[in-house]
């Protein structure tokens, strides 16, 4: 990282600067979604270590909606592969793990110790299902979007899939808790073949506006 | 970077390896949401720098439906002001650049020039509002937690907030065009007290399963 300073406050130090060129390419530039996977397997604590990265990116009011199911080979990946699209269902069943992510419709329980200096923000949920799924499914994607970076960011390729049947993955894992799964991600390290060409992105004048 | 591996296939080498700690520190373990700003411009070449990192990120089809209005000091940040939350503007109005973030409803008419193999999934889209309105909830919410930890990579300090009035915010800048406003997100450099101290966390526990 280059032009690296540390700014204090009562916090205790922040880092700031530009990430460097290798970072750069590890997460944005020259990251790639992964189609096919090596057999190496991948531990929990890897796993884990995915998660005490991407906790850290932002949600609105703290409320940290999502909630992450990993899935190993075996039984749990035999029930997982049945659920997902035809097109979807080799590659998940040779990943060496899979990351179901979803939201917890109850988010708001935890407010009052994720928010402590306004407990009361719980209550302009209780009895909100509306407002708290429109909630929940924003921040959720927000933080999904912090996943799969944060996979990249511990040496691992994503491969994230959006065919899949959800009420059915919801039956299957969270039949006893409120949540709906938003995500599925295959992670691992690439195998044979793991991605295709680049895809086009949209030019800076098709997007971006300035006033 | 440690650990770095070069993988080549037909589209070229990818960059893998695990992110070292001073990037980690940078986008996920020691970054926080600013409150204030220095007075020190953003100039509009760290905003474009910020888009060409964040937009190479994945989208489900590659439909990549989110679109940024950078709001500068003046006029354009004084109609962004009126239409934030009490709460908001006085940092809103402080913020050296603002990022407007919206998606594109019509997101669907560049599938043909971003999905070339497989132009016909535009048909899909056609006259299905409320697909289109899923679609582009979800995977501009990614991009949206893409974008932040990207303003991040620039080496600038990014506020979101989703206290705003969208509806009016739409009518003030995007009355021509289908956009929908999402989130809007401060930018610059940390200024006096940037941020509060940091608030918990779930646990491990509280958000990870396995099977």
């Amino acid at each position: 990282m280059t032009d690296v300073a540390a700014v204090s406050d009562s916090a205790g130090p922040v880092t700031l600067g530009k990430l460097d060129d290798q970072g750069r390419a590890l997460l944005f530039t020259d990251a790639r979604t992964a189609n096919t996977f090596a057999d190496t397997p991948v531990s929990d604590e890897e796993l884990a270590a995915i998660w005490e990265l991407a906790k850290w990116a932002p949600t609105a009011a703290n409320t940290q909606p999502l909630r992450v199911l990993y899935v190993r080979p075996g039984e749990g990946r035999d029930r997982l592969v049945k659920h997902m699209s035809e097109g979807n269902r080799a590659k998940t069943a040779a990943a060496p793990a899979v990351a179901v992510l979803a939201v917890d419709t109850e988010f708001h329980e935890h407010i009052p110790a994720l928010l402590p200096f306004r407990p009361e923000l719980k209550g302009r949920f209780d009895g909100q299902d509306e407002l708290r799924a429109k909630h929940a499914g924003f921040n959720g994607a927000l933080q999904a979007g912090y996943f799969i970076l944060a996979v990249r960011a511990a040496g691992l390729a994503a491969g994230p899939m959006l065919g899949f049947d959800g009420p059915g993955i919801d039956r299957e894992f969270f039949a006893d808790r409120p949540w709906k799964t938003i995500l599925v991600v295959n992670i691992g390290r690439p195998g044979t073949d793991p991605w295709f060409d680049r895809l086009p992105r949209l030019t800076h004048e098709d997007y971006v506006e300035y006033v």
